[in-house]
């Protein structure tokens, strides 16, 4: 007998629609994360590409996502998941054990070897808080939108990439292309200068736009490819009563609208599982 | 030199979807059909497993999505497609060229071979216009929610199947299993009564609840199966710059969530063929 037919492991938007269907089909389900519901939506300013909404930001479509869970009284358990291990979730907090379990825990900002008051990952969200002061962002070819939105906003913004940079050039943005970071010098715990091949620079904020990875740490067992997870055309892994779904899985195109097929199709596929048992 | 870049036939959610995609990548997009937008979500009554909405009418829903269409200024072309060959749209009123073209024309009711004024193919449409009267439905197995749904709202309802009905008994359910239907006598357009080799039964309207089929009967160069087009994981066809997504397509699992998905696949990847032109 385990805790729940079902645990989804994540509360972005691939998670929160696997727990709507399952607990739709009037399953026994949980929620499980270590933080607010909807994950990497909370990180997204605008939103004009989703069908319904003409536009709406990030955490305004996590809230009324996050208001089905709750019309559902969908469970949610709070908890860093440490391990899985034989239906066993293992996490910093409790065990639960679980006849199928949904991975859903998404993906997240590559991080730099250095930790400090001023830096970074998220552009959107932290570009205000530097409003005519000059950073630095550290990225590649596909930081450009987020450099752009910082020259609207900073006084300068030095741009450093370790490989060749194409972009336009603005007034108040400075390229360092093909360039080495020697050094971040922190006083009070905060970066004041970065020492590059080009010379030093000082800064008043330092952001990292490095591209995402698959937050599946705690999956030894699983099956992966750079990271994310492998699954069938069924959203199952490797691990027959582990499936997967949204920004976690090796797939082509992550949209919120592949996520929440993703998701549908690992709720439907599970719910046709339990009805096998 | 093409009318348009992309031309998505239909205005259901997968083609509003395709074309808000197409039409932000800066493409010159129209969307193509004879009907108002919204397809089969004009026939759904309520929606609560759609991410974003609590509960949300299926028009309501169609008219959310249709305002993002006007926002983005995408081109709406009446007309009912005929044919397609070479890149050529023939329609009843005009003919159109496009580089690319997305089928989004989703399905629709199974129709019987009669028509009456009091015929419909929609329980969750049409109920309420028999309140406290007599109903058939022609249905099978699937069709037990329209059962119950007209049960709650007519005085009795005759459910005719050709097959055996696994149904818990409602009142004012009459079961006609394994039903050959030898007559349907009508006066004044009509239908007032169904023959049948159970016997004779007086109606005031008459329900068709037989599944979907889709609308792609205007291909015949396009492989599909049982009338579902065959399409791969681009969602491209067999004639390569004909690609299709939502309902009409050969899947598993036919929900609102896959239909955005594979509309924003087909999007992005007629995106990416025209940037190879």
């Amino acid at each position: 007998m385990y805790n729940f037919d079902c645990v989804v492991i994540g509360s972005g938007i691939a998670g929160m629609t696997a727990a709507i269907y399952l607990k739709r089909f009037n399953l026994n389900v949980a929620i499980l994360d270590y933080d607010a519901p909807g994950g990497l939506l909370n990180k997204i300013n605008k939103i004009e590409n989703y069908p319904g909404f003409l536009s709406i930001t990030g955490p305004e479509l996590a809230y009324k996502i996050y208001e089905q869970i709750q019309n559902l009284n969908i469970e949610i358990k709070y908890g860093k998941v440490l391990s899985i291990t034989d239906h066993k979730i293992k996490t910093d907090i409790e065990e639960i054990t679980a006849n199928k379990i949904i991975i859903a825990t998404g993906r997240q900002a590559k991080k730099i070897n250095e930790t400090a008051l001023n830096i970074s990952y998220c552009v959107t969200c932290d570009a205000n808080f530097y409003k005519d002061r000059v950073v630095a962002i550290i990225g590649n070819n596909n930081s450009v939108n987020d450099v752009a939105l910082l020259s609207d906003i900073c006084k300068k913004v030095i741009f450093i990439s370790n490989e060749k940079v194409n972009m336009k050039s603005i007034s108040n943005v400075e390229i360092l292309e093909d360039c080495q970071i020697n050094k971040l010098n922190q006083e009070d715990n905060k970066i004041i200068s970065v020492k590059t091949n080009y010379g030093d620079y000082e800064i008043d904020g330092l952001f990292v736009s490095l591209g995402y990875e698959p937050k599946v740490n705690f999956l030894d067992n699983i099956e992966k490819e750079k990271g994310y997870i492998l699954v069938n055309e069924n959203m199952q892994t490797n691990i027959d009563y582990i499936y997967a779904c949204g920004d976690c899985i090796k797939k082509d195109i992550y949209q919120l609208t592949t996520a929440t097929a993703d998701a549908t199709k690992a709720a439907i596929n599970v719910k046709k599982a339990l009805s096998k048992n």
